[in-house]
């Protein structure tokens, strides 16, 4: 997987929203295309995500056998791992499968509702 | 009724929301058909609802003769019975019938507002 | 005035949201008729609204002089009345007149906002 | 200025908001005309706002030089000496000039956010 | 930098909300063009933001090369220096470019969520 | 039935177009009230609609039981009786009953499509 | 299958259409439902479609395993054959199914574009 | 009234549109505001309308009493005297009054449709 | 590339559009991903697109390096081979490039417009 | 001016259509920003336009005193001179100024309407 660069934050307090409107994986269980769009919120602390590098790691799961779940979850998970922020919320909404939309969100610190 | 099936979670209070468009039913007064949009939102806590088990188990209301309470209802309990989620929302929005048009919404646990 | 009729409530703490957009009245001074959409929530408590009943209480505004802020309110007076519910909410949205829309709201039980 | 006509209130604790989408007044500096839409919000106490008496108070500004500041502001105060309500709100939102749109919001009673 | 003018404010505890929706500047790495649009909202106190100086202030960004994160950052900085406002936020919405859109946000005071 | 009043038309082949969105008539079968969306287009020759007049001649369908087809083909018939134009089309959009929606268009001169 | 029924037809060359955006049928493939949108558009000869009897017609549907192509075509056929036509036009919008989505247009008299 | 001012064409058989969408004057009979937009389209032979004294222009109708049918004629031939051009059409589109919408087109040169 | 099956057509002279809004391809000349919706109109003669072929002929072109332009005409040639139709037209609308949208459209039989 | 590069088209009588929607310039007479979107359509015969080139044409605008008219033409001119197309169409939409919103489109050949 390519690695989510970073550069230095210079301000405090304030916060990012980035949207992926051309996310596409691989089903894992029938290896069909899934398509959606992802929205990355956060709260910088000491560094900021680099926009292009972001872009380069959201295409490496064109060819990735993955569920929906688990993507989300994981690009939380790179995404704290590359900028440590204050806080951050990703948001996957998925093209309908027959019939069926779905919209998965997960936030760091995990917390209960 | 098909059972709602479900897959093992693996992660920690995050947040999933479904919606499926192509609801239908039949009215157990007039036996003419009901169509909705129904949305399950919850926050899954060892399982997951496995998608296709849904849609089928949603095919099956084509053919009852059910309220719109009771069908958001009974979908609330099916799926808190299914994945025991820490919690859920269901809501239904029926196509209008002589100019009125309904939403139904229900939250487990119950709870007075 | 056609009476709001009931059935007996099967379920807990859930909402009830039911949207008229076929209002008609007639204003009191000019005589001239009033359109609008008409939308009450509630928590229903021993019992729910039956939706036919309802509508046939909503049509006898047709030939009725009334002014907006005593349609929305008598509507919510006329609702908690007949199905004695945990809380309602009555909102009229009226199409416009000489370039001026109104929306009047009130809720049950009473309270200062 | 034309006086806001009221009459008496007969319910308690509800909302009434209302949209006058055709306002139009002069620039104090430039002569030019500006336009927008002013929407009040208000809980009644004793009395309500005749709407007729309203559209002739809003058509006095088309001829006034007027900054939008001091329009919301001076509706709300006109308002409120008006129907005495227990709260009230103003928005207006003016036509973009040089590509700049304007919203400015007031509040009765007066108080920090 | 051309100065944000200002003029003394005559109201208390109100809001102002500002879209400029024809900002563009330069991108500091690649000199491409970015586009967005810029909204100010503020509480006013001693003095209010004149519009006009707004726009030339706003136009000056379009030779200069600076990312999104600094753009607003500064705005905020450059509004706060000019009307000592109680509170102030400016929101940045930039046009997508390799199908990523971004949003920045900041406030004063800064503060953690 | 109210009188369609009419003025003298001043100019020569242009054309006007009606809308009136809040038609409401009865059902001649059922007694329930329907709605719909009238839209007038017509070329003038000698003489213009009045509009009051129309508002009047359009409010008298209120307590008329009447089909749609004959709703839209008789207000044609009344146009063309009343302002003579060089050529008329009246198309009334009815609001949906039991999942149907209907749209009639009717033309003055008559003529095969 | 239900019969269409008709009523006479009072005026000449003039269109209706109607909508009817609750069609449902079974997929005789996967014996999956489908579901659609299907407009008609005539223009009357002799007699016009009872709306009553149409409802029926198209619920007989939702039972029936049926393509695309061929319920656009059969519903055109059975139209001009309850009520002879001096044209017709059925077109049918399926909601999309792996992410494709189908329309079917048939008209009559049939005809090279 | 102000003069629609010009400038030189260079070029050969092209189409301008311009859309007013601020249009407003005083309905001659009760002496209330109408409001509307008012769209120009044209072919320039010699010479192209000045936006700013266009603007000018359409301001001189605040403050005239004027039918909707008068002023989109009148705009014609205004501007049909100021440019010349091969073909020119005037669309007004106004506020509803009364739940009635207008429209009023007229063409240069003039013809039968 | 796969092969795009048929099924024998039943009926004469309808019109058969089918949308794929998750075309994805990969740029011949950067290899970075392209995003569209291909839309393929068509007369059917004998044959009719088998929808499921045509799903997983379309995916092909997920790793495939193709230019808009070459793969909408391409597309059209594999349509017109697979289905011999009366006429085709196949149009992809392809999202932003660095703030250039493109649309490319082809038709069969190939005629000057 | 930067040369608008193409390259060899291999397909007969299609069409594309590009749509640009960061076109900005400066107002010749104000030295103010002007901003707009310009879609050029064309029929390509021996040569397409090549988009990267065609975004970096577009790009030199930006730095230019030029009116809606002479930008339109100019590049209607650039494109003919660039792909000698079979036909083409520019067409600018300028963002509003002073509630005026302005249109200009040219075609080649050129030719009366």
């Amino acid at each position: 997987m390519p690695r989510i660069e970073s550069f230095e934050n210079q301000f405090e307090h304030y916060k990012i929203a980035i949207t992926i409107s051309e996310y596409t994986s691989l089903c894992p269980k029938t290896g069909q295309p899934d398509f959606g769009t992802i929205t990355i919120e956060y709260g910088p602390d000491k560094s900021v995500i680099e926009l292009k590098s972001l872009k380069i790691y959201m295409q490496a799961y064109r060819d990735l056998g993955i569920f929906y779940e688990n993507a989300v979850n994981r690009i939380l998970e790179d995404v704290v791992c590359a900028v440590k922020p204050l806080w951050a919320k990703v948001r996957g909404e998925f093209r309908p499968r027959g019939g069926i939309y779905s919209v998965v969100e997960a936030s760091y610190p995990r917390r209960a509702p």
